[in-house]
């Protein structure tokens, strides 16, 4: 939905994170009353600004003095939030328009996400009520916002039931009301605060761009956290995304909707068009984006990239103080991808001087001390793994031993000095409520669960390698077509997208389409024996399935023979359907492996280019890697090298290396034609592109695809 | 090491367990001690048996009368503990040899687990000097046991300091002592009580399988969990667990030691021999054990397992008070390989009574309802959920909600009135401390953490799929030979290996071996062209590398010449090697997948087979199934049937069905010869095994093995 704003906002983003005054809606003493929680929250957590509740049958509340509309409030009213019943929201919200506030938080449900017109409807006429005056919505179906720096709660949920609101570097932008919350609560308990939390809901007229945008500018922000359900603009997303980069903070995002079941859930809630999540995660690893699945995770993984922006490698150290905990810690470190950091005899050697040989190395159990003192032995243990080059970061799993939150807060000082991440897992339940105390008071992040700490540390692992990457956006190579635009649209035959593909500069089959017998065997003497021959009709998707492809045709006869052949078959299979006759290509000779190579336009994020296991293997394996067109060969490369046929090119077991720069040019190209293509492009797919030994290069067997 | 005992125990596990006195070496009133604790620990829980404080220098410990020597501790002493320091610990363990103690409990360490060989040899004498009084012993090593129903807790650990040990039916063994402490105090929490914890450390005498079989017999016992570094004895351990299975017990299990870096860790600790992780997955699996990598994981589904040991089904319901959640649910349910549960017709009419039509499908999501009141929805919600036929289990994904203490119980009930499983993921912090307590009001599960509540849930399905599934031994078939032995030892050349395969039935190439080029070229002649020849050499394990291998020889001379070639070929490659001439073999036509079968003998669960995807694809993809020899045919189907290459056996993409039968046939017979082999069996392998159409059989392409 376009834009159709005809007055200008009366207030920025930073005007609603910061308001000089709020009035609340439904204003009550009562907290078993949305706007007594709200209420209760603004006062009890000293929002700086003006508390201005609305309501017609008190004078005061919760002793502030109150007004029986809004109407009556004195200006300027920078804030509404109301949680009115659907059916009264339009007329209170008329009702802020006319009284000049900036912008309404609105929480009342039964809006787009009810799934029905009615819902649509009224939420359309929310908007237009406000845009044609200038005022803003958050929301509907939202729980607010948080403002720790304006020690503003302007949210009804009860996870404000705490003394003090903490302060931080995080921003926090969710399209889920009870998700915001949840998180919120979370990371209070872990003691992480907030610069910003915000709720979108429907995004009916801000979006969760609006705030990163705001977030990216904020100097309090240094990470922002994104729970999203879907993108109402991806273009927009990618440039709120880039402008994170550029500022240095990252960004890290949770999306549902991933898998189709996810996506009803979520589509059914926001009423918001779900993007493929493949199409994101290219989007993000060209923006230095990171993605998770676990929203606390997220919110941690942003406090520890604020804490420890780089990580100096990717080895990991693991340090408990029960072999059993070390054996935990380094199984799940393994199996979970990372690698363990490999000591350097320096290290050892200092190690020695406190345990006994067969833990004086990665992992460290602190039960092989030499002395009986683990309270004296634990910072001289710790120290030296900390200082080693190749740890770049510090897994504690944190079993039991007598006494140990002394132990606890020297491990983790000595963890802490030398500057590098360190985690603990805390393994015990309420008995480790000391050692918990312990690190909180030295500031040291923990973790309840391996599994977060894990998800985290390889977020931080993966962060790393995201930041080495190559993201810039290639240039255009000189020696592509300048206007390419096909005269087809709809589906096109193979001949057809071949001409696409070498109009690019990517090799196909040298093949020739025939209209009879007779064609189709002087073809075949021109490209030479023997030759493929496959019967070419618009409408045929699986020429196979219905024998209109003829392998391994030796000599003329065979190849006559076949032309009538896979004709009548098609004929057969497809009565009426229109055959332009047939194509004869080479039989391609040498093609050690198979890739399929595709490009796509996502409706979110644009152009996106696809390369993975051909043949066979993409039914056995999802090898398959994505990116945001266009890439350059070297790029190209670098995702040939994710997959795990990678191992296949680079030569098995003595095999030959095959021609991967020939490969990542020919997908390059391809990225490239889906670039020219813009909005035109649906699909267009080459499988198999055979990959023929070092310097043979590559060649376009089949290919497919269909335009707008 | 066998078993050297030479004097009848005096006690069995049910006397250690429940003992009618325990002495306390080091007794002491001050709990800064070892002795200190394991007094109050004993005192304070109310052992009902009598304790006997040791200690030179006291005439009483915390009001109890104490012993200057165990020796004149009044008779019976049926257990004593003992935290000593390792130079002092053999004399006092030799006193309670004379004094008659029935079982030493050493926490002590510095023995078998510090990799010394003074530290092995000191483990040694006092197994011995134990051995020879009929006294066992728990540890070295160990953090002691926990014997709920006797209210005693025989260790020093602070978890012990809550109010009261719960009871309950679960029973775990624990190598690892820090983990025992850290498992039992996250079951506390949890309120999960055991009916027995027990630690064994470096299982000097009584081991992980002591325990496993005493549990199977305890009648208040009704699952088992296990964490292993290593077992003892995999054969006394494939016992144990079948015993478990015969009693209706689910036995679960973590094994540490899983990467080959978890390994040196898990050995290091407890000095003993880690078996392969895969081979205990097969024999796990045989015996309908279940394996996972949480500790605490592994308490929480046997928990649930006793409560509800069966499942109806596989489908799964996802139930939020919010979009988000349910969002989150569905997406992390579906990829974590489960099923979301079709609602029928009939529930989604029950639904509709009280939630939007968007809502009144799985998942749910209970902010959909038409009316406002949460608390009264519900249950009306859940109900017909839970009831439903296809859900047979529910995830609630708690996020937040005003007043949800009480809609939390009403959907607790509800789920926990239709009989069937339901996991609760609490998803915020300290803010859903209300609704946790409403949870344990009602006795209902619940999860912290989302990723161990998706894990449990998996862990369930997984249980009642591994109890479906064929685990018998399968009888002998009658053509097998009864006499296999080989004569060979030592590496087995190609035709050798292909002479053991086909002695028990499975289809090799036709071959022939020949000593000059005119036998090749009659061998060949027989055989029929095209053939493939091979140079036998004993010592030669990479025969393409070196060129030993000449494909697709179409006639007498060409056969000639690849003798020639082959053989100057290896005996360049490696000069002095001892060449038996070449094997002449028909060149397999047909075959359109690659299988690797293997069989190898496990050092401690013996004879396994394992069947994977073949050729290249051995490299890319490690999609390989092991089980415990000898299986059924049907059973080697199954196995088939789990690998991804499935896919193309059973016919891809309107492809042909291949043999999967006679594949099957041949790994069962191969597994066969696994059991028949015996300790001589190192390893054994075909690969490829080409696998033909449906009817056209299969056949060992290439085989090679080693015999002891």
């Amino acid at each position: 939905m376009p834009d159709q704003r005809t007055v200008a906002p009366r207030l920025d983003i930073g005007g609603i994170a910061n308001p000089r005054s709020v009035a609340v809606f439904g204003a009550s003493d009562n907290k078993e009353k949305f706007g007594g929680r709200v209420m209760h929250y603004l006062t009890r957590h000293g929002f700086a600004g003006k508390v201005l509740p609305i309501n017609p049958n008190r004078a005061e509340v919760l002793g502030i003095k109150a007004f029986k509309a809004i109407a009556d409030a004195p200006k300027p009213v920078d804030v509404a939030i109301l949680a009115v019943p659907a059916a009264a929201l339009l007329q209170s919200v008329q009702e802020c328009a006319a009284a000049g506030v900036g912008c309404c938080v609105i929480m009342t449900t039964g809006f787009a996400e009810a799934g029905t017109d009615e819902g649509r409807e009224a939420q359309r006429t929310l908007v237009e009520t406000a845009r044609n005056a200038g005022m803003r919505i958050v929301g509907p179906n939202c729980m607010g916002l948080i403002s720790p720096l304006a020690n503003m709660a302007l949210t009804s949920s009860l996870v404000l039931e705490i003394d003090r609101i903490q302060t931080g570097h995080v921003g926090l932008v969710s399209q889920s009301g009870a998700l915001m919350v949840s998180i919120f609560n979370r990371a209070h308990d872990a003691g992480i605060g907030f610069s910003l939390c915000v709720s979108l809901g429907n995004q009916s007229d801000l979006e969760i761009c609006d705030f990163i945008d705001y977030l990216v500018e904020d100097k309090n922000t240094k990470a922002v956290c994104v729970y999203v359900e879907g993108f109402k603009d991806g273009a927009r997303f990618l440039r709120s995304a880039a402008a994170c980069r550029a500022a240095g903070k990252p960004l890290v995002i949770v999306k549902t909707g991933r898998t189709p079941a996810g996506e009803r859930a979520a589509q059914s809630h926001t009423a918001s068009l779900a993007g493929s999540y493949a199409a994101l995660q290219a989007a993000c690893r060209r923006h230095g984006a990171i993605l998770t699945d676990d929203p606390d995770a997220m919110v941690r993984l942003a406090d520890l990239l604020v804490r420890w922006p780089t990580m100096s490698g990717d080895g990991i150290g693991v340090l408990s103080p029960s072999g059993g905990g070390a054996g935990i810690g380094v199984d799940r470190v393994v199996e979970s991808g990372m690698r363990l950091a490999q000591l350097s005899q320096a290290t050892k050697d200092r190690l020695l001087e406190v345990l006994i040989p067969p833990q004086a190395d990665n992992p460290i159990d602190l039960g092989g001390r030499r002395s009986g003192d683990v309270a004296g032995t634990a910072g001289k243990v710790m120290t030296p793994m900390a200082e080693d080059p190749d740890v770049a970061a510090v897994l504690v799993v944190l079993t039991t031993v007598p006494f140990y939150e002394q132990t606890t807060k020297e491990l983790a000082m000595a963890a802490l000095a030398a500057g590098k991440p360190v985690l603990f897992s805390v393994t015990p339940g309420s008995a480790a409520d000391g050692p918990r105390r312990g690190l909180r008071a030295v500031n040291c992040p923990y973790f309840d669960s391996l599994d977060q700490a894990l998800r985290v540390l390889r977020l931080m692992v993966e962060y790393r390698a995201l930041n080495q990457a190559d993201r810039t956006v290639p240039p255009r190579p000189a020696d592509l077509p300048s206007a390419p635009a096909p005269a087809q649209s709809g589906r096109l035959t193979e001949p057809e997208a071949k001409r696409l593909l070498a109009a690019y500069g990517i090799p196909v089959t040298r093949e020739a389409v025939a209209t009879d017998a007779d064609a189709a065997a002087a073809a075949a003497n021109r490209i030479g024996f023997p030759v493929v021959l496959k019967t070419v009709a618009r409408d045929l998707v699986h020429k196979s399935d219905v024998g209109a492809v003829k392998l391994n045709l030796g000599d003329e006869a065979a190849v006559r023979a076949a032309f009538a052949a896979a004709s009548d078959a098609v004929r057969k299979a497809m009565p009426g359907a229109a055959i332009d006759g047939c194509v004869v290509q080479e039989m391609v000779r040498g093609g050690e492996a198979e890739l399929i190579a595709g490009i796509r336009r996502d409706p979110l994020y644009g152009p996106v280019i696809m390369v993975g296991a051909g043949g066979i293997l993409v039914e056995l394996l999802t090898d398959i890697e994505l990116a945001l067109a266009p890439v350059s060969p070297e790029q190209a490369l670098a995702m040939l090298q994710r997959l795990r046929l990678w191992k296949v090119m680079a030569g098995i077991r003595g095999g030959a290396a095959l021609d991967t720069r020939a490969a990542a040019d020919a997908i390059s190209r391809l990225s490239f034609l889906a670039v020219d293509l813009g909005d035109r492009l649906v699909d267009l797919e080459v499988n198999p592109l055979m990959i023929r030994k070092a310097g043979d290069g590559v060649v376009a067997a089949d290919a497919r695809g269909q335009l707008a």
